[in-house]
């Protein structure tokens, strides 16, 4: 049976509030350069003030893997919480500017839409302060399995495990797929992330998840491992479809005995790597659904990812559609 | 049955003689800068005379192997013709003085033991310019069955099929290794020897060997493959142990369904990466006959192409065996 999405995805409903700063503004603000720090709502407030200029994009992990499916043709489909405020609105006009299923009821009461205060540094080094309010409530009742049920890959980051009611949404959501046959990817998101909820992690690779997509560092966080060959061994005797980015080295897509080595695609200046993991997804899964064999999806995953590192910003700025067609990938 | 040598090496016996240029030398002497080159005795003796600074040291692709080997503490066996001559003794002593054996009989008469005059420029960039005089006539009556069958390993460079009568050779010590149960190893040497002996070196692939050698160009040229993925998969479905080099990206080992990335050895700084290739054969050899798995044999190989690349020249200057031993690979 022909569902309706390719791909349903869950994450934090996100923000992305950008200032260009100096280098005396990280230290009077004491931010850690360079890093993800996830802050109060007082603190992004004061941050926020702070901010002599800003502009504001929709961001989230997820929600700009499902941007990189749209621009691929994709049919997408996104789950998070905003808050009925002026962010959350301009995060929903966002996705649905691009033809992104977006429903989830927006919260009327409680903490505002989440934003992630990005301090970007003359070098270009982006420090990310986030406040995950309103995202923190995504909850089991938003989950609807008829949505799952629609949707050939239903699609989690591990950052909702940060807050107990969005992991037990992503629970039921995961329970949901495998009542309908919907397969069910997964993100590591972040090393830290996995330092934080690693036995769970590998509770849910052994059990819910048919597909992994994992950076080097956050797949050797999960397994404990000293070298890149040792996950690559953990992985092969996993089973599932594991899809492992390693940066300038390109990546490694295994299932069980079927192993891929793709080199990065060429770029002629990396400008900013933000959310090339998360791009890198939505080739890989662009790949998957369209039934492209394995070593496709890794050329699609880093063709994508290729594009984002090379200007600033999440979201692709040219059609990944018309870039995997003239590299004959469609 | 334990066998006297762990590993009996063929290939071609050559003398470097290694002369400092600038590059106007290279003009005036039409060098090829960064190549290899084959030349003939005209041209070899006319740049011997040309250089005016000149340092000898016992080469060969397949024979420096075998000294790292040795730093190693394996025993080696060295098949190469050299001429009774004063380059011929000294490559000669070079061998035995490391615990090398060597008892191919130099020729009597015809061309003089071969040389690769190499000329390097103040970039650190080498040319080579090959003279394979009597390398070339290395010829079936100097192989024993009996030193074939007294090792575990037979390894052979494809630089010998540039020689009718030194190819011949490496048939009937292939031939000889199927019957004593020596397994055949086998390096690609080169893209443009590949490029000269493609279907012959298909044929030995798919026939008589059991351990390949390929940097990620000859690979590709030996499968006419435009990504390393193909080749990989090539080699998957071969089922022989493939051992891929990739430069600073480190190796692929494969042996059928079984697949291992591993990482290219930390160097603080590359000075020459002439005989990389060789010496990570060395150290995989090494992890092959003393029965490691294959991402132990894979990393003993980027062990010992780090060491070799951290200095000039392609033999090993600090003990491979003191630097595997701290790294726990031993």
């Amino acid at each position: 049976m022909a569902r309706s999405f390719d791909v349903i995805a869950m994450g934090n409903a996100i923000v992305d509030v950008i200032a260009p700063v100096d280098d005396d503004f990280l230290l009077t603000h004491k931010i850690a350069k360079g890093m993800m720090t996830l802050i109060d709502e007082y603190r992004a407030n004061h941050l926020y003030n702070a901010f002599s200029e800003r502009r504001e994009v929709a961001g989230g992990s997820a929600a700009n893997t499902m941007a990189g499916l749209a621009s691929l043709g994709a049919r997408g489909f996104f789950v998070g919480k905003v808050k009925a405020d002026r962010l959350g609105d301009s995060f929903a006009d966002s996705l649905r500017d691009i033809g992104v299923r977006f429903t989830t009821a927006p919260a009327g009461d409680g903490p505002p839409t989440a934003c992630s205060l990005i301090a970007v540094a003359p070098d270009g080094q982006r420090s990310m302060n986030t406040y995950l309010g309103a995202a923190r409530e995504l909850s089991p009742a938003d989950i609807k399995a008829e949505d799952i049920a629609a949707a050939d890959i239903l699609y989690i980051e591990g950052y909702l495990w940060d807050a107990l009611l969005a992991k037990a949404a992503s629970r039921k959501a995961i329970a949901a797929a495998k009542e309908s046959g919907t397969k069910v990817a997964f993100t590591l998101s972040d090393p830290f992330c996995v330092g934080r909820y690693r036995e769970e992690f590998l509770e849910l690779l052994g059990r819910d998840l048919d597909i992994l997509f994992a950076n080097e560092d956050e797949a050797k966080a999960l397994f404990e491992a000293e070298t890149f060959d040792e996950v690559l061994q953990h992985m092969e005797r996993w089973g599932g479809i594991a899809a492992l980015t390693r940066s300038e080295k390109g990546c490694v897509v295994v299932r069980g005995s079927e192993v891929h080595v793709i080199d990065a695609a060429p770029v002629a200046q990396v400008i900013d790597t933000t959310g090339a993991g998360d791009q890198f997804a939505a080739g890989f899964l662009y790949g998957l659904v369209r039934g492209k064999d394995l070593a496709v999806c890794g050329r699609l995953g880093v063709l994508a990812a290729g594009e984002i590192i090379s200007h600033y910003g999440a979201r692709p700025e040219t059609s990944l559609e018309v870039l995997a067609a003239e590299a004959d990938l469609l």
